[in-house]
């Protein structure tokens, strides 16, 4: 069973201690999939309204984007916790001798490649999941507008919180193509996010000040 | 039971399902109280640690408060769905007679003073969770940093979704002082809260990039 399976009691009560998972990862998965579901309810609370028939169909779509994105990020949890774990045993590798120290180096650097590639994944479902509520703010049920926009900041939150936990796992990769490659993704999704998830949230100000 | 003893999975069903409640309001108080667990975290990390003993009694103090707070948050999402009911059940009242629709407007307008009480509590605990947070970035352990900027975006999150809540009850509301009073307290919440998130996020962005 995943971690969300678990109560939201418990799942706070582990995050806030000291063991080592989850920690900014899984709250970063677990915050996104909160700001997807109020999407989900927006889009729920749009269909089979007659004012809205002419884009239903597309708002259904958006409503089956948005269900497998909540999925993703709930697995991303558990997932984030088992990428992490081989990073945080080798921080104990002993490095008394020049090869013992090379050889942490070596491992360290290949298990930050995996622990990052959770977090990495999380942005690109939480620039998703952005994308979604640009659309559901355009088209879905105005009376839930104030909705769209907590998700869509809650989505931000996660690609932020995402973006720090791949960030943290670049300082012991030496492998200039590798990094290359990160940080033009990881900085295209949060560049990216970030502005269509402001707009996301002006347009939903607007709305509701009108 | 409140709602946080319901499995996370359970949460994120209601929360994106058409039920009226948890909404934008219970996801603001939720999400906050993933990002202050996270500064808790990063508190249970710090204590004991011969580095941080210089700090320790000031990093215990922010982690009695973030419990509290998170204690707190968590009873707010019990708070808005209390508070939003009536609110629910006044847009159902008629409005075919013009003492109907009197009666109505007054109606609404009290439900929504009620209403906008909780997300403006919610505004209140989020900057008290990034205040502690600030501190938390310059003292707390170096090893998890990340997690104090994971946890204030969140937080941040929460502040502004919070807003939006608080914002859309106050189209039915004609009391001008109660206004003023309310305009005030959340722009200034809204204003000084995410200036500090931000430049706290700034300072862990740094400390993970030396």
């Amino acid at each position: 069973m995943g971690m969300s399976s678990n109560s939201c009691d418990y799942f706070l009560d582990v995050l806030a201690s000291k063991a080592p998972t989850p920690g900014g990862g899984g709250a970063a998965a677990m915050g996104g999939a909160i700001g997807m579901a109020l999407s989900n309810m927006v889009g729920n609370l749009t269909v089979g309204k007659k004012k809205y028939a002419a884009v239903e169909d597309e708002v259904k779509e958006l409503l089956e984007e948005g269900s497998k994105i909540i999925e993703r990020l709930k697995a991303l949890v558990d997932e984030d916790a088992e990428a992490f774990a081989p990073l945080a045993k080798a921080y104990g590798l002993p490095k008394n001798t020049p090869e013992e120290a090379a050889h942490k180096e070596k491992t360290l650097e290949e298990c930050s490649k995996v622990a990052l590639s959770v977090p990495l994944e999380i942005m690109r479902q939480a620039f998703r999941g952005i994308k979604i509520h640009e659309r559901m703010g355009e088209i879905g049920s105005l009376l839930a507008i104030s909705d769209v926009g907590c998700g869509v900041v809650f989505l931000k939150a996660a690609l932020q919180s995402a973006y720090l936990n791949v960030l943290i796992n670049l300082g012991a990769i030496r492998d200039q193509n590798f990094l290359d490659q990160v940080n033009k993704e990881m900085t295209q999704l949060l560049e990216d996010g970030s502005r269509i998830a402001d707009k996301t949230l002006d347009l939903v100000i607007g709305k509701i000040k009108k």
